[in-house]
C-alpha cells in the first residue's frame, strides 16, 4: 500500500482522552478513532493487526479440533432467565446492554455466550457419540461499562474469541482444558508477547476452576502474585499464601483501654505500640442478594491482613441459598447513607468488635435481622488479642475467642495475599508482584449451565445426564493493544513482527529524486511479491517527517532509498533495536524475507 | 474434518418455521439454528460458506484499492441527529434498535454507517491530496424488522459489506462507482450466481443514483423489469416505461350518470363497457411528515395505471420543505380510522374526483387544510374522460381538465411500470418480469451526508468544500442463502464450488470394512493435502443415510470407497449433475483437484 493513497493521519500531540501509553500511541498513529465513550473505529492499520491476531488464534484453535462458528450478538432474555443470570447481568454487575424490541420482547447484547451455545447443544447433542465437541467464534461483544477507559483495554465494544466445549465427564473436560492451556500459550507466544498464566477467580462465569493469561505491563489493571521458581502464579483476586507469623500478644489480662482517635489499625498500633498481628480487626460489609435481601456481614480478620472482596463474594454466593437467594448482586462496605437504611442506632465505627449485638440492626423489611459472622483463617488462633470495645474511643486488650466473644462457626479464607508472603506450595519461596493485562481466560464450567438449561445427553449406559462444559476466551482487541503497551519506546510503537500491520516500509527521502523513486518502487513491488508486506511512503513530505511517522506507526523494518543509493546500497533499520545497516540493493529483498520468516513462528 | 467429530445433525422433516426452500434446507442440513425471531446462529458449515463469500468480496474490494476497516456497531444518537436520520430510523421506518446506556446516553445499533464514516472523514480528511479514498468493512448489522422472515433473507442480525468512498467531485465519484459496478459483477460471478444489475430506488440512504444487484430466484422479494436485449433493467420500485396508448373517449358530452356499485375501476369498466384508459382515477393518500404534519395527497392517474408508492414518497420528500418539513415519515391510503381524524364529513370513497373540495378536511391541528393535488403523466392529456362525481354511486363522463377541474400544477411520474409495457429506451422492446433477491446496492450519495455533518476538504483552489461520497453494500449472509435459493433440487443444496463449505466428501459405505476405511483415510488425507477441502463421512451409519446427507448438505463432489474398490476404482459423483463415474484410485486426487480448480475463478 502506498501511504499517499491511504487514510494516513498521525498526530504530534498526545490526545487528551488517553491516559496510558498504548492508548495514546494507537490514537496518535492513526490506528483507532473514538466514536463514543468506550467505542472505537478500527482504521485500516488496526484492522490488519486484528486480522493477524485473529488468524493466529484461529490456527491454534483449529489445531485442537475446535470448529469456528458465529453466534448471534443479540440474545433473547428468556435464555438468560433460564440460566438465572438475567438479573445479575442487567442489574447487578450491570454490564449487559438490554433493550425492548418492536415486538415488545426483551433482548440483550451478548457480553458472553454460555446461554446461547448451551441452548444449541440442548437442541443438537443427543448422544455420547457426538462428544467431545468444541465450538468457538470471534466476534464483537458488548459491555455497558460505567467507566470505559484505556482505549481498547476496557471498551464497551470489543472483539473476543470465545469457545465452548462439551464433554461426557470431567476427565474429558480436563483434557480439552489442558489442550487450551497449550493452545493459548502458543497464541500469545506467536503474537510476540511476554505473558504469564495465572490461577484466577471464575467470577460471574462460574465453574470449578479457571486460569487467566496475563500480558505483563506496568499499566495492567490486574495484580499478579507469583513465585520466583514459576511454580505458582495467581491473580491477587484468587491468590493464596501463608501470612506472616503473628507476634505473641503482649497482653495477658483482659481490660478495656481508653484509646482516643484510633479508628484505624495504623492509629491503634501507633497508640498502643503493639504489632498489628495482635489485633482482631472487624470489618462490616453489606451484601445485597438477588431476592432483594440485604445481609450485614461481619468479617473478623487479623489486624495486618485485608479482606479480599472477590473471595468474600464467592463465599457469600455459596451461602446465598441459606437466605433463600441464589446469588450476590452487590457487596460493599456500607457508607453512612447505606447504614441509615437499617442501623437501629449509630454504629461504633472503627471500634466494632466480634460480639456486636444484632440489636444494631433495625427491624426493616428486606434486611436480615442478624449479622452474618465470619472469621478469616488468620484470626482463628489469635489469643489475648486487641480489638474494639463497641464503644467509640475505646479498645479492649487480652481478649479471647469463646471467652469474650463466641468464635464464628464460619471459618474461611477471605484474606488478600500480598507481595512478600510466603508461598503456600513452598514456604521457602516468597510472592513477587507484577502488573498484568488479562488477555485470556479459560474455565472449567462443569454442568452449571447444562443443568440450568436442561442440556443433557444419553451416556453409554443409556442414562440422560447433563453435559459437562468448558469455556475459553481471548480478548482479541485488548491483546492487540496490550502488545503496544508492552512494546513501545519514546518514538512510538514497536510491533512484534507477527502482528505488525505491515512488515516493512520503504521510505523515499525525496520523491523528486528519480533514482530514489525508481529504486523504491522496485523494492516495494519485489518485497510484496516475496511475501514481505510492505508500505511505500511516497508522500510529498520531508524525510524527517517520514522517519518519525514510520517509528510512531511501529513498522518493524524500514528501508530507505537515500544517500547510500549511489553506492548501490540501501539503509535498512530495525525498529526494535534501532540497528541500522547498509545492504547491497540486490540483497534487500532476500534479507528482509529472511528476517520476517525468522521473526514469525508458524 | 471428520463428520464423526463434528456437530453434524440433519433433519428429515422440513421445519415448520421455514417457508422458502433455501431457509428449509439451511435448517435441515444443519447450517443455521434459530435463536430468536430473525436471529440465527451460523454453525460451522455456514460459517465456512460465509468466510468464503467474505473472502471473495474482500479480494474484489482490495483490487480496487479500497481498504478494510471495522467501524463500531454501537453508534451515538448525536451523529444520527446531525444527519437528520435519527427520527426516521428509530421511528418512521423503525428499523434501528435504540437504547439508553448506563450513562443515560442514547445509542443505536447501526443498520448502516454513513454517519460514522462521515464523522471520521470530517476528522481526518483535510486536503484534496488525500482523495479519493475508499474504506469498507464486513460486519454484523442490525434491523428491528417487524416481520423478520425467510431465514437470513430478512433477519434482524445480518452480515454486510459496506464501503464508503470520498471524492473531490462527481467525476471522481462516478469513476469509483463504475469500478464498484465491475467489482460487484466479479464478486457475484465468482460466487457462482446468476444475477442482474438493475436501476434502483435509493430509499432512506439517498443520493443521486443507485444500482442494485439481484440474484434471480422465484422466492425473491423484489420484482425486476427488464428488456430482452439487456439494455434496460430496473427494480419495479424505480422502473419507467411507456404505458399502453389510451383509447379515444367514446363520450363527447359532459354528463352525470347513475353508476350504482362502481367504486372500483373494474366494476366501472364493466358497468359502462368502456376502456379503463378513458377513466381518470383519483387516489387519496395520507403523508405524515417529520414535523408531525399530516398532508392529504390526491393523485389523479389514468384508470388502467397504478400509483407506485416508492416514486410517490420520493416526490413528496422533495416537496416536504414546502410544508416546513424535511422528509416523509409515513405514506398510506388512509383507512376509516385515519380518515376519522381529519375528515370534516364522509368522503365519497370510490367516487372522488379531482375537484374534491378542501372543505372535506376539518380544521385540525397538525393537518394541512388543503389537498396536495398531483397529476400523473398518464392522465395529463386525457380528454372527455370518465371520473367520479364526488357523490357515491354516480360518475361523470365527457369531463375535461380546466373545464370541470383545474389541472394540477404538479405533474409527475408516479405510476408503476408493468410487465408488457413498452420500454422507454426502445419502444420496440417490451418489459419482462422476474423475481430477484437484492444482494448488492451501490449508491452515488453526493454531498448529502458531508453537508449535514460538515465534512469538508480544501480543494486545489484553497476553498473548503463538502466531500463527495459514494456508498456500496453487499448482503453477505443474504447472498449465501440466495445461492441456495438459486441452486437446490429435491434432494438438497447444490452449492457453487467456490462457496461450498467443503469441495468434496469421502463417503465410507461400511466403516467396518477395513479396505474401505483405509482407502478413504488415504484419499481424505491426500485430497486435503492437495488443497481439495474434503470431509470424511466416517460415521457408523448406513450408506443410504450418508448419501442422502451428502446431497442434502450439497458438497459438490462425492467420493465413495465402495463396490468398485476391489477393481481399484472409486465412484465419484458430481452433486449438480448427479453424473457418476468410476475413476482409478490413483487418479482421484488429480481429477478432483482439476475439477475444483476449473470451477473456482480466482
Amino acid at each position: 500500500m502506498r501511504l499517499s493513497q491511504m487514510l494516513f493521519v498521525t498526530l504530534r500531540e498526545d490526545p487528551a482522552e488517553a491516559e496510558i501509553p498504548s492508548h495514546k500511541l494507537l490514537l496518535r498513529a492513526g490506528y483507532i478513532r473514538r466514536i463514543a465513550s468506550g467505542i472505537y473505529a478500527y482504521l485500516p492499520f488496526m484492522w490488519r493487526v486484528l486480522q493477524k491476531v485473529s488468524q493466529i488464534v484461529r490456527e491454534e484453535m483449529n489445531a485442537t479440533g475446535a470448529q469456528e462458528c458465529l453466534l448471534p450478538q443479540m440474545q433473547p432474555a428468556e435464555l438468560w432467565q433460564e440460566s438465572g443470570r438475567w438479573e445479575t447481568y442487567t442489574k447487578a454487575e450491570g454490564i449487559m446492554f438490554a433493550l425492548t424490541d418492536r415486538q415488545q420482547r426483551e433482548v440483550a447484547l451478548g457480553p458472553t455466550h454460555e446461554e446461547v451455545i448451551t441452548a444449541i447443544a440442548r437442541d443438537m447433542i443427543r448422544s455420547y457419540r457426538q462428544l467431545p465437541l468444541h465450538l468457538y467464534q470471534m466476534q464483537t461483544k458488548f459491555r455497558d461499562e460505567i467507566r470505559p477507559r484505556f482505549g481498547l483495554m476496557r471498551g464497551r465494544e470489543f472483539i473476543m474469541k470465545d469457545g465452548y466445549s462439551f464433554h461426557v465427564d470431567e476427565a474429558s473436560l480436563k483434557e480439552t482444558y489442558a489442550d487450551m492451556d497449550v493452545a493459548y500459550r502458543n497464541m500469545f507466544r506467536r503474537c510476540g508477547l511476554r505473558f504469564l498464566p495465572v490461577e484466577a477467580d471464575s467470577g460471574a462465569i462460574g465453574g470449578s476452576g479457571s486460569q487467566e493469561f496475563m500480558v505483563l505491563a506496568d499499566a495492567g489493571e490486574d495484580e499478579v502474585l507469583f513465585t520466583e521458581d514459576g511454580n505458582y502464579s495467581a491473580n491477587v483476586e484468587k491468590a493464596v499464601s501463608l501470612p506472616p507469623d503473628a507476634e505473641p500478644s503482649s497482653y495477658t489480662k483482659y481490660e478495656k483501654l481508653d484509646t482516643p482517635n484510633t479508628p484505624t489499625i495504623d492509629s491503634l498500633v501507633k497508640f498502643l505500640d503493639c504489632s498489628p498481628t495482635q489485633i482482631l480487626k472487624n470489618v462490616l460489609y453489606q451484601a445485597v442478594l438477588d431476592n432483594g435481601l440485604t445481609v450485614l456481614v461481619l468479617i473478623s480478620i487479623r489486624g495486618d491482613q485485608d479482606v479480599n472482596d472477590v473471595k468474600l463474594t464467592n463465599e457469600l454466593t455459596k451461602l446465598a441459598s441459606d437466605f433463600g437467594a441464589t446469588t450476590v448482586l452487590a457487596l460493599a462496605v456500607p457508607d453512612a447513607e447505606a447504614q441509615a437504611k437499617w442501623a437501629a442506632k449509630p454504629l461504633p465505627l472503627g471500634y466494632i468488635n466480634a460480639g456486636i449485638e444484632d440489636a444494631y440492626i433495625a427491624k426493616v423489611d428486606k434486611v436480615h435481622p442478624k449479622f452474618l459472622r465470619i472469621v478469616d483463617q488468620t484470626a482463628v488462633d489469635l489469643q489475648n488479642f486487641v480489638t474494639g470495645s463497641n464503644e467509640s474511643g475505646y479498645h479492649v486488650v487480652g481478649a479471647n475467642w469463646d471467652v469474650q466473644y463466641p468464635k464464628p462457626k464460619l471459618v474461611m479464607d477471605v484474606r488478600t495475599a500480598k507481595v512478600g508472603d510466603r508461598s503456600l506450595h513452598d514456604p521457602n519461596q516468597t510472592l513477587q508482584s507484577a502488573r498484568g493485562i488479562e488477555v485470556g481466560h479459560i474455565f472449567q464450567l462443569g454442568s452449571k449451565y447444562s443443568q440450568k438449561l436442561g442440556a443433557t445427553y444419553t451416556n453409554e449406559q443409556g442414562e440422560e445426564v447433563p453435559l459437562v462444559m468448558g469455556c475459553y476466551g481471548v480478548g482479541v482487541s485488548r491483546l492487540a493493544q496490550s502488545a503496544v503497551e508492552q512494546n513501545h519506546d519514546a518514538n512510538g510503537i514497536v510491533w512484534p513482527v507477527a502482528i505488525a500491520p505491515y512488515h516493512a516500509i520503504v521510505v523515499v527521502p525525496n520523491i523528486k529524486d528519480e533514482n530514489q523513486m525508481a529504486a523504491a518502487e522496485k523494492l516495494y513491488t519485489e518485497l510484496n511479491a516475496a511475501g514481505v508486506e510492505t508500505l511505500l511512503d511516497d508522500r510529498d513530505e520531508r524525510a524527517g517527517v517520514k522517519f518519525k511517522d514510520s517509528e510512531l506507526v511501529g513498522i518493524p523494518f524500514r528501508v530507505v532509498t537515500g544517500r547510500s543509493l549511489k553506492d548501490g546500497k540501501i539503509e535498512v533499520v530495525k525498529r526494535a533495536t534501532k540497528d541500522s545497516q547498509d545492504i547491497a540493493l540486490g540483497d534487500v529483498v532476500s534479507t528482509l524475507k529472511q528476517w520476517v520468516d525468522e521473526a514469525i513462528e508458524q
